[in-house]
């Protein structure tokens, strides 16, 4: 196996590509008007490929996450396995640094060190064949789940439905297909009739320059708003349900998601409009009690102060950029995974979700 | 008189100067990174400057539109009175359509009309010299307004606090001085310690473009967000009060005011932190019983899917580009204006507001 296509009819663009030793990613920091794919062998590129947001998504950083352990763990030179297994966990540390808020990344890293522990026995070569395809499986399965996450999701929504999406938790964040908008292409494909409004989501824009262009290319239609518009929509009633994906979800059910979720969300309770969550079971952390245990990200103040090269704000001005924060259980209308949908107290739900999983 | 120029010492920059004849108006679309001055003797350029958000923020626009009037009565070649009023209430026609919802623009217009009305003993010339004179009384009386009016709202603050504001009603927005930065200039000379977060205000970036560059330029505390950031930030308790201007106020206190405003008002309220709109009289129509009756200026798609030459968006999405919301009264904590706070019901308080100006 040395190809990873397995779903050619899947809609939505396939943001990574893996064969032939060979790691593909589109550069999402070109899109929406360059599409330019970058070539990865080196496990040090691939985190920082993560790192300057070549990719991004919770999922799609999982995914790359599992192929750059592969490259770390062909690269060794270890012979013996205690020896193999010590780089190992250092080229999986190197990666798990990347980025601190999803815990995707952590989980599709677990998954490639569990298969290394749980193959002592094996010589070191067939431990790195072994780890690419458990990367390629990943791959493969993250896609699977986007289907099923989205077939569940659809039958939440009427029939006409106009959905508020924030950031892009679509193919281009995951192996393709997407969470918040695979919700949104299973519901086109059992026929609904539905309006994307897609907030632009300041300041990396991955409203405008990846949600509006992943869902333009599969003809969905797509309106496109800045972030402070949502609240206005919703006060003139033009949005049925929000859809949003997870970098990180709470034993409890608290979500922490892209900048911006959070008040969504306290915009949808205000209106009465259904607030949902997709994401894969990978998303839930059972270790955070809640979503005070997450860690939010603060990224640099140039993403705030500059586009590209232009400057937008007085030189020396001081800026806050958190990339994430946490919204509530109690704001969230349901959570959707690839096992099922979770309603109301979270806590038994998700950990039973997880359960499946083992 | 041909300098208008009162305030030599008030802090803040002054937007719109005129003197021997010529407006002068600091291009707004061009900061924080060039400092250009455009100069104005036609009536319809001033339109055109309007139109364009050379000059932005409904106090600055009323004193602009005046100066536009009185540029369309100079160049009058009426020497009869009837054929000076229908030319002159023609070039008011040409000014009140450039934008709809600030209401100042109308309210100065209409106090410039008002004296043509009253003198209609007078020879055209002698009404050339007082439309002068009655636009550098609008522009002056503005920066009064605005001292007052932050004299009011300072005293409703701690003395130790974190103002979020929402676009910019600044000295930039107004003569000069401001509205809600009025406040906060006001808050700083009275001793206050002051920190301030603007709101980026997208679209047009009014926040990290003009809020950031005034404060900074007055070294007042200032931190940059995105419009997206500050749910997070109320949630982290770090907001203790919001100010913000208004582009018209209805009878009944519903504030119309830049796009976003809505969306700070509920994430106020859900937080319990006061929710302040400082505007002077003039932004008060008592025409309009409700915010339902105020008109909602949509601007070009191009606002949202570019900045400058640069594309933010896929070719040929569509874009959904409202100036303004309206923030129903239950949700504004108190109205501050030059004549003193209204709070609660807002209707009679607002009435008797006005009725002072008379």
């Amino acid at each position: 196996m040395s190809n990873c296509d397995f779903f050619p009819d899947a809609a939505g663009i396939r943001p990574i590509k893996y064969s032939d030793g060979i790691l593909r990613l589109i550069d999402q920091r070109r899109l929406p008007t360059e599409e330019v794919w970058l070539e990865y062998t080196d496990y040090h590129e691939v985190a920082e490929a993560i790192r300057s947001m070549v990719v991004r998504g919770a999922p799609a950083i999982g995914v790359t996450a599992a192929y750059g352990a592969f490259f770390g763990a062909q690269a060794s030179k270890a012979e013996k396995y205690a020896d193999f297994v010590t780089e190992f966990e250092q080229v999986c540390e190197v990666l798990a640094a990347t980025r601190p808020t999803a815990v995707n990344l952590c989980w599709a890293l677990e998954r490639m060190k569990s298969l290394v522990r749980a193959n002592a026995d094996q010589p070191v070569g067939n431990l790195k064949i072994g780890l690419e395809y458990e990367a390629m499986a990943i791959n493969e399965e993250d896609i699977r789940i986007n289907m099923s996450m989205g077939r569940h999701g659809a039958a939440l929504l009427p029939d006409q439905v106009r959905i508020l999406t924030h950031c892009n938790a679509g193919a281009l964040a995951t192996g393709g297909y997407g969470t918040a908008l695979g919700v949104v292409r299973a519901a086109v494909a059992a026929g609904k009739q539905v309006t994307v409004f897609a907030d632009e989501t300041r300041p990396f824009l991955q409203g405008s320059r990846l949600t509006a262009w992943e869902l333009h290319q599969d003809h969905i239609q797509t309106i496109l708003i800045c972030d402070n518009m949502a609240g206005y929509l919703m006060s003139k009633g033009a949005i049925d349900a929000v859809v949003v994906g997870a970098d990180r979800i709470a034993a409890n059910g608290d979500v922490a998601n892209k900048i911006g979720t959070y008040t969504v969300a306290v915009l949808a309770r205000e209106h009465h409009i259904p607030f949902y969550v997709a994401a894969p079971t990978s998303t839930i952390d059972l270790q955070a009690a809640d979503g005070s245990q997450i860690p939010i990200e603060e990224r640099d103040s140039r993403e705030v102060t500059h586009l590209g090269d232009q400057q937008l704000a007085p030189t020396g001005v001081a800026v806050f950029n958190p990339a994430f924060d946490v919204t509530p259980a109690r704001l969230v209308s349901a959570i959707i995974t690839q096992h099922g949908v979770a309603r109301g107290n979270y806590t038994e739900q998700l950990a039973a979700f997880v359960q499946k999983d083992r």
